[in-house]
C-alpha cells in the first residue's frame, strides 16, 4: 500500500482541512506523505483536488487511502455517469458540476468525485472551481453543523453545494423561456426557433445529468453503509427531494416550450393569413375595375357607350358600386 | 425542551380550540407558555398558525412540542414539495392550498403544514387565509363527528378543505376550457391561442401540486403510526381516491386542450383556404377577361374585328362565355 | 340495528324477488319491515332500489341490513369513481352505467351501487332505467344458473348487463368513426372536425369509467371474502377481461382518431394546394399575355409594328406561343 | 361424463392421429364414441376439429375429454382474446390466426383453440384453413422430434406454426412500407395518405392480437403445470421470443409510418412553395411592366413622351430593366 | 459426445489462442479433434470461428464442447435478439455487432455469439471482421490483464470491443445530426428530409440492439454462474453502465432530430411566408395604379381630365401617392 514511499515526490500544492468539535487546522501540502499522519488521527479531514492532470499524485494518492482501481478510472474518466458505489472502507460518488461559460446554450459539464472515509472526505474537481468556497468558510465557523458532525455530513454539503448549481440553472432556464413566451404571445420582437430549440436542449441536459444522480441519491439514502450515519439520512433525503423537485420543473419547463413552438407555429400561420387577406382584398377591388377600364379602352369603330356624353361619369359610378360591394363583402367575412 | 421560559415573551395573538366530546372552549393565547397546561389536558386541542413571519414563536413551538429540527425547517421553508414524514411522537404533513386572485392564469400556491400530536393538531399558513374558518364552525357544532374523533380525524378535516379547494379550482379549470371549446367550434369569437396556452399552464400547475399530495396521502394510509387510528382510514382514503378523481380529471382536460389547438389550427387552414378560393376565383375569371380586352385596345392599323360592326357585341359574348365556363368550372369543383 | 322500528313508515313501492333451486316468488314490498323476514329465510333474494330520492328509505335499508356508514355514503353520492370494498358482512360495488340519450356526443352516466350480502343482493340506481329487465326475466325461469348459484353468481349478472351496455357503447362509437373514415377518406362529404373530436370525448369518456370498473373486478378477482365462491370466479374474471378488451378496443379507436385528424389536414393542404395551382396556372398564362396587348395599346407617335400590315397577326402568335410554352411548362410539373 | 352414449350420433368426419416412438396411425372419425379408446391407449393423439359448426359434436367431445364449461364457452366463443388457462386435467390456449385474404387493408383474425391433455391434443378451427398442413407431414415422419416429444412438444409446434403466420404478415407489412417510403421520398409517384393509413391498421390490429399472445406464452412459461414438462421450456421461451421480437418490429414499422406522415406533410408544403413561387415570380415581373404599358396608353392629350421620337424604345429598356433587376433579385433569394 | 471422431475430418483453418500467467502459445488447427487435448489444459484458450458457413465443424464443436442443441441453433440462426442463457457448464452470449459500410443510412448487424466455459472463450461471427484484432495484441502483452484474470474477463474483453463499437456508430450519428442542425439553422444548405429520417432509422436500429444487450448484461451481472467470478463483476457492470449511457444519449439524439424537424417544417412556411409577402407588396401596389391607368385609357369621348394640360402630371402624383401609402402601410406592418 505504501510502496511509492522511497520514489522522489514532485512539490505539489494541496490544501488540507483538518477539523472537529473545537478544532480546525489548514494545512498547505506539498507532498503526498503528509497526508498519512492525518489517517491516524481523532479529527476528520477534507483533501481538495483542484485538478486530474498529475497522474503520479493520484497514484499516491490511491495508494494512501487504499482506494480500489475500479474506483480510480471512474474518478480519472470524466465520461462517467453520475453514480455511488458502495466500497468496503470508503464510498466513492461521482457526479456532474453544471455551469455555463457565456450563456445558457454553451452549457458544460465538469465531473467532480466525492470519496467519503471513516474521518476523511476527498473531493477530486476536473479544473480548480470556485463551488466550495462557502464551505471553506461554513468549516471555518466554529459553531456550525459541519464541525460537529461526521464525513457523511461533509460529503453532503458538498452534494448540496452541487444540487444548489443545478437549482440556479434551473432558473436560468426557467427565465429565459419566460422571456421568450412573452415576446412569443406579444409578438413584439422576432424571436428566433433556434433560440427556444436552444432552450430545449439545455433541459435535456440538465435532465441527462440530474437524472442518474437522483438515482445515487436514492441508493445512497438505502445503503446500509456503516459510513452513512442514521442522522444524516435526513438531509440526503432533502437533497435527493431536491433533484426531484428539479426533475419536476424541468418537464414542466420542457412541456412549456412544446407549447411555445404551437403557438410560434401558429403566429406565422396567422401572418400568413393576414399578408393573404391584404392581397386578395385588393386584388378582388381592383381586378374587376381594371377589367372595365380594359373595356372601354377598346378601339371598336362602333361602341355605343363611348360617344353617350355621361358614360365616362357612368363608368366611375359602375367602379364605385364594384368597390363599394366587394367591401361590403368582406366586411360580412370579418376580414378587416 | 422548555429552556426559554425564561426570556421575555413578544405578545402574541394566537387562537387554541380545545375540544372533546361535551366539551368546547376557546382560548386567546397571548404567551406561547400558556399551551403548555392543554399538552396534559384530556381533551384535544386545534392550534392555527396564521402566518410564518414570527421566528421567536416558531422557536417557542418547536420547543414546546418538541419538533424535530428537519421537521421545523420543511415548514418555514415554503418551497417544499407535498409531503408526510412519519417521526416518533407527531406526523408532519405539508401540502400546497392553491388559490387565484384574479383569474385562473395567476394560480399561486401558499405552502400548509399540519402537526398531528397525541391530543394536538397544530397547522401552519403561509398567510391567514379563510380556508378553515368551515372547520371552526364545526368545531363548535356539539354533535358534530369532529368532537368525537381524535386529532387524526380533525387532521382529515383540514386537508380535506384544501383539496376541496383543488375540487373548485378544477371546476373553473375545465369551466374555462367548455366556454373555449364553444367558442372555438362555434367560430363567433376570436379566441388567442394563449388564452388555451394559460389553461394548459393551470393543468400543469395543478398536476404539479396534487400528484405528490396524492402520493402523501397514499403513504399515510400505509402507515402504521398509532397518531392514525384504523377507523380515520377510510376518510383518509376518501380524500385519496379524491386526489386520483381530481388527476385524471386534470389529465382529460389536458387531452381536450391539445384537441383544441388542433381545432384552431384547423380553423386558421380553413380559413386560410375561403381566402385563396375568394382569391383565384375573382382573379381566373378576370384575368382572361382583361386580356381579350387589352387585345381590342391595341393600336394596331390593321385589326380587321374593329371595323366590324358587331365586334363589340360579340367580343361581351366573349367575356360572358368564359366567365360562364369559369363559374361552371368552380361549381363543379365545389369551391362555392 | 332496529332502532328505527318505532316510526311512522312511509308508504313505499319495491320489487323484492325471493328465489332459490325450485323456488320463486315476487313479493311487493310497501313498507320496509316486511323485507326483514327474508334476511332469515333460506333462499337468497334481490332488492332493486329504483332510485335514491327517499333518504328515510335508504337510511331504513342501512338500519336493516346493518350497511356502514361510508357505504352508505357512497351509495348516496352519485359522484364515486367505480370501486370496491370489503366489509366484514357484505361487499359493496358502485359502477357506473352510460348511457346516451340522443346520440353519442351527449353520453351520461348513471351510478350503479350493489351491495352482496349473505343471501341477499340489493342494487341502487340513480334513475329507474331498464337495464336489469333481462335480468327479472331469468330470474323466472325454473332452469336457469341465476336459480342455482349464490348471491355471487347474481352479482355478476347485474355486472356483466352493464359491461355489456359498455360494449355496445363501443361498438357504436366503433361504427361511428368507420363512417366518418369513409367520409374523409372518399372526400365525399364535408365533415367537420368537431364531429371528430365529439368521439374523442365519448372515447376519454368510457375510458374514464371502464379503467376503475377493471381495477375493481380485478380486486374482486384476487378478494378473499367468504361472500365470493370459488366457482364464481371464472365469471368474474370473464367480464374482468371483457373490460380489458374493450379498453384495448377503445386505445386503438383513439389512434384511428388521431390518424383521421391527420388525414383531415391534409386533405386540407391537398385542396389548397389545388387551388392555388389553378391561380397559377390561369395567372401564370395570363399576365403576360396582358403585358403584351398592352404594350401594342401604348399611344407612342413612333411604333414601327403597328403600321406593319401582319403586326396583328403576329401578335396573336405570340400570344398563342407564349400559352403553349407555358402548359409545356405546367405539364411537365405534373400540374395537371 | 360418458352419459350421451345412448343417443344417436351425426355422422362426422375427423382424422385422428395416433402417434409415438415407432408408431403413427391415421384413423377416420365418423363417429365421436370412437374417439373413447384412444385415451386409455400408450400412445398420444391430435384430433383437429376443422370448424365449430357442429354444436352436438363440440358436447360430445366436451363430455369424452371432461373438459370446463367455461373452456367450452372460450372455445365456442370466437371473439376471445388470446390466453391461457391452466385446468386440473388439460390447458385450454386461445390464440388467433392471422391472414389476410386479398391485401394487407382486409386483414382477418381467425380463433384456434388448443387443449393440451395427458396424452392428447385437440385443436380446434373456425374455418378449416390449411395453417396444419405442414405438422401433418412432419407427423408422418417417422424420426421427427414430434414422434419422441409429448403432448406439450405437438402443441408448441401448433402454437409455432401460428407465430410464424405473425412473422410473414410483419414481413409483408414491413415491406409494403418500405415500398411507400421509397414512392414517397422519390417523389416519382403520387401516394394517398390512406395506403399508409391502411398499413397502420395492420399493424394495430397485428399488435392487439400479438400482445396477448405474448402475455399467455409467458404465463404458459410459468405455469408449473404437470403437462408442461421442463424440456419443452426451452421451446415455448423460443416462441416466446419470436413474438417479443415481432412486437419490436411492430414498433419501429409504427415509428417509421409516423415518420413517412411526416414527410407526406412536408413534401405537400415544399410543392405548395414551388407553386407560389412560380405565381409570384410571373406576377411580380410582368405586373409592373403591364401598369407601365399601361400608363403610355393613357391617351391625355399632353404627354411628350408619346411624341418623342425615341419613345417607344425607350419604354422598351424600362420593360428589360425591371425584369433583368427582377430576375437577380429572384436570384438572390436563391428561388429558382 | 465424442462420437463423431471416427470421420473423415474436413481440413479447417482456426487460430486458438492458449494463455495464462506467464504463459502464451498461438496453435494453428486444421482438424477439430486438435482442439481436444487443451480441454483438459490448467491455461485457458481462446477459438474464435471466423464464419459460420462449415456446418460440421459447427457440429464437432458442438460435440466437443457439449453444447446444447438449443445453444448451437441460436449460434446458428442469426437471426436472434441479443441474449445470454445460462446452461450448466457453459454461458451462451449472442450479441450483435454493427458496422456501416458505406455511410450511416446502411447499418448492418452482424450476429457474434460468445460461449464462455470453465477454461475456454468460444467466439461465433458471422462474418471474418478484424473487431477482435485489438484483444489480440492485448493477449500476446505479458503483463496484461487479459493474462491473469479467467475465461469471464476474457469474455467481457470481447463484449467490451463490441459496445466500443457501439460508442463510435453513436458518435457518428451524433455528429451526423449536428451538421444537419447546424446546415438547418443556418439554412445555408438545403437540406432533404429524408438525410433527417436516414438518422432517425439508424437510431432506431442501434436501439434496437442496444436495448436487449443491456437487458443481457443486466441479467449476467445477477446471474450466480460459477463461471462469472465475483471480481469480473465491476467490469461487467462497467460495460452495461455504457449501454444505459449510450442508450440515454440515442434518446437525447431522437428528441434533437423531433426538433429538428419542427425547425425544418418552420422553415419552410417562413420562406412561404416570405414569397407570399413578396407577391403580395408588388401585387397590392402595382394592381391599383394600372387601374388608375386603365381608366384614363378609356376611350370616351367626353373625359374632362384628358384635355386637362397638367392631366397627365397629375395622374403621375396619383401613381405616387398610393405607392407612397402603400409602402408606409408594409411598414408598420413589418414586412420588410
Amino acid at each position: 500500500m505504501m510502496d511509492s514511499s522511497q520514489e522522489v515526490k514532485h512539490p505539489i500544492s494541496l490544501d488540507l482541512y483538518s477539523f472537529g468539535e473545537g478544532h480546525f487546522e489548514k494545512h498547505h501540502i506539498t507532498n503526498s506523505e503528509q497526508i498519512i499522519p492525518f489517517l491516524e488521527s481523532e479529527h476528520k479531514f477534507w483533501l481538495n483536488m483542484p485538478n486530474l492532470n498529475n497522474i503520479d499524485l493520484l497514484n499516491e494518492i490511491k495508494n494512501i487511502f487504499d482506494l480500489h482501481t475500479m474506483a480510480m478510472e471512474d474518478i480519472i474518466n470524466t465520461q462517467e455517469r453520475p453514480k455511488v458505489e458502495i466500497y468496503d472502507h470508503f464510498i466513492l460518488i461521482v457526479v456532474k458540476m453544471l455551469y455555463s461559460r457565456n450563456n445558457l446554450a454553451d452549457l458544460e459539464a465538469e465531473q467532480v468525485s466525492i470519496v467519503i472515509g471513516k474521518n476523511y472526505v476527498i473531493s477530486f474537481q476536473e479544473h480548480a472551481f470556485d463551488i466550495f468556497d462557502g464551505i471553506r468558510v461554513r468549516i471555518e465557523n466554529p459553531s456550525g453543523k459541519i464541525r460537529k458532525h461526521g464525513t457523511d455530513y461533509f460529503a453532503y454539503t458538498l452534494l448540496d453545494a452541487i444540487v444548489d448549481e443545478y437549482y440556479s440553472l434551473l432558473e436560468k432556464v426557467t427565465d429565459k423561456i419566460e422571456v421568450l413566451e412573452d415576446e412569443i404571445i406579444s409578438e413584439e420582437k422576432r424571436v428566433k426557433l433556434s433560440e427556444i430549440y436552444n432552450q430545449r436542449k439545455s433541459i435535456q441536459l440538465l435532465k441527462k445529468v440530474i437524472w442518474p444522480t437522483r438515482e445515487l441519491l436514492s441508493t445512497l439514502k438505502k445503503s446500509e453503509s456503516f459510513l452513512i450515519k442514521r442522522r444524516t439520512l435526513p438531509f440526503i433525503n432533502d437533497i435527493y427531494e431536491q433533484t426531484v423537485e428539479i426533475m419536476e420543473n424541468l418537464e414542466m419547463q420542457r412541456e412549456s416550450i412544446t407549447t411555445l413552438v404551437e403557438i410560434y407555429m401558429t403566429n406565422i400561420s396567422l401572418k400568413q393569413n393576414e399578408v393573404m387577406k391584404t392581397l386578395t382584398i385588393i386584388a378582388t377591388i381592383f381586378i374587376p375595375l381594371t377589367f372595365v377600364a380594359g373595356v372601354y379602352g377598346m378601339n371598336f369603330e362602333y361602341m355605343p357607350e363611348l360617344k353617350w356624353e355621361y358614360g365616362y361619369w357612368f363608368t366611375w359610378s359602375i367602379f364605385l358600386g364594384i368597390s363599394i360591394l366587394m367591401v361590403i363583402y368582406f366586411k360580412r367575412k370579418r376580414w378587416f
